[in-house]
């Protein structure tokens, strides 16, 4: 039911990937390339891994993550940054079974965390998390620079 | 100034985390081992890098980073994961120097963003941060499952 992704797996996660982005109001943001994505998770430096959920043959949902890691654990963490499940293969158990693959893989490779970010008005994942035992990290903020910013101040 | 760290720098290193933990009101948190931080740095499988800051010759801050990666973007990112400057040396230009090298790295590795966290309370990073242009990831959350939750999860 869950099994690491493969190549041929890329125009399905490509989708949910689209899918995600469109339920999170962020379809504006997506400039995914699969010939890209297939790089970076099959490449000679991989910078993500991927799960896949199949029911019936079809790819149905996935869970796309990396290594980060903390100083003040001293050990490398799992920081999932995409899981999806089709609306329609809801209920049927797949992200449950997407995070227990994760929590297993965390423990494997002797990780400190598993860690992944929600949007506030997500309350649905949030209440799917909160059952899951994990906790929000209400008093820490996210800052980015990108695109003109960033390449500003690498300017110096 | 700026140059990336070397094996001879982990004792250094691990006093500049553990001044930031304690600056972060969170010393409780810090199990770190220097061998393991060694490993984690430089050993086969890097799991992150670090820049140091050098003043005559003394390390006087650091910059340790990951590479994350954003399935939006379809780019790898730049996690800045801990950045601190001794309190004595703050003034002369080392925190903004770092976050220069890093946004160097960024565009030099084809990375869409540089991100960090930051906790709310600080109030003199947050202002810091916001001057180098940088942008509030307001509408999240970080989620974390750790310790005896996540085993009890990999346990199905």
């Amino acid at each position: 039911m869950i099994r690491p992704a493969a190549r041929a797996d890329v125009p399905a996660i490509v989708s949910l990937i689209r899918a995600l982005a469109e339920y999170e109001r962020l379809s504006d943001a997506v400039v995914l390339d699969p010939v890209a994505l297939t790089e970076h998770l099959f490449g000679p430096r991989p910078y993500a891994e991927c799960l896949v959920a199949e029911d019936a043959g079809a790819v149905v949902g996935f869970a796309l993550f990396f290594h980060n890691y903390s100083t003040f654990v001293g050990k490398p963490g799992l920081y999932l940054e995409d899981l999806f499940v089709l609306p329609e293969q809801r209920g049927k158990g797949y992200g449950k079974a997407l995070f227990v693959e994760l929590a297993k893989l965390a423990i494997a490779r002797n990780c400190g965390r598993l860690e992944w970010s929600v949007l506030d008005w997500n309350e649905p994942a949030i209440g799917f998390y909160k059952k899951l035992g994990a906790v929000p990290m209400d008093e820490w903020t996210v800052y980015r620079l990108s695109g003109d910013t960033l390449a500003k101040l690498a300017g110096g």
